[in-house]
């Protein structure tokens, strides 16, 4: 093998093996769904609708009961606006999967939200596509529902 | 290049593309979908749970509205049993979109059902993520909602 056909065969190679290990480059989803679902619950109880629209994609939709689908996240805004009623709900969030392939992850998991006195406002379960855009995880889809009847 | 270098390199070539197409082999995900759907929608009128069901891989999730996670493709069916309330039932299912991602999808839709005197049952979306196993397309989670209040 001479010189030239030695580097060939190091880039092909290497193209095999980055597309092989489903793009792993930069964060795993299952660490940015952790930190984000952590700033999720922060941005929650200070009434933050700002904070958690930033984390989702400019084309997210919400898919969420009562109500038509939502696009984009100015509209993304102002849905968590209007239905956290301001600062004081606490929202915990509890992941139970995560399946990452490549930029893409989807998330199951449980959303409860209560009132400063304790008494439960919300009880869950949801769906989240996350998609890597630019290195960073964000929300696509957001689709989910309560455990009981209202 | 000498011949054994040749071969080398068709070789890795052969590896990057393979893996650079997204596993491109087999059905792709919106076909399968659409096929599937059109089969839900006739089982759905004959109120056939078991070929519903069917449709779902054997460690499926229902995370549907005002109930617990239904897990399993055995509870599944009978949660469909109970849901549909035997034959006559139309549904129609409008797939908005599908994001493929190697053996994995997700699919986005409208799910309307109607009682034999035309009278609207049910008028929601959902997320179903899709999975591939040994070449075939089954439902792993199916969550959604409805589009008003009951």
């Amino acid at each position: 093998m001479n010189r030239f056909t030695s580097v060939l065969v190091g880039l092909l190679l290497a193209t095999a093996l980055t597309f092989g290990a489903d793009k792993a480059s930069g964060q795993s989803a299952r660490e940015a769904i952790a930190a984000a679902n952590k700033e999720f619950e922060a941005a929650h109880l200070r009434g933050d609708a700002a904070a958690l629209s930033a984390q989702y994609t400019e084309n997210a939709q919400l898919l969420w009961e009562d109500r038509e689908i939502i696009s984009g996240r100015k509209n993304i805004e102002a849905e968590w606006r209007k239905d956290m009623g301001g600062p004081g709900r606490k929202a915990k969030l509890t992941t139970l999967e995560v399946e990452q392939h490549g930029d893409w992850a989807f998330e199951t998991g449980k959303f409860l939200v209560t009132a400063p006195d304790g008494k439960v406002i919300y009880d869950g379960k949801y769906i989240c596509i996350w998609k890597r855009e630019k290195g960073e995880w964000k929300i696509h889809r957001d689709i989910g529902n309560k455990n009981t009847p209202a």
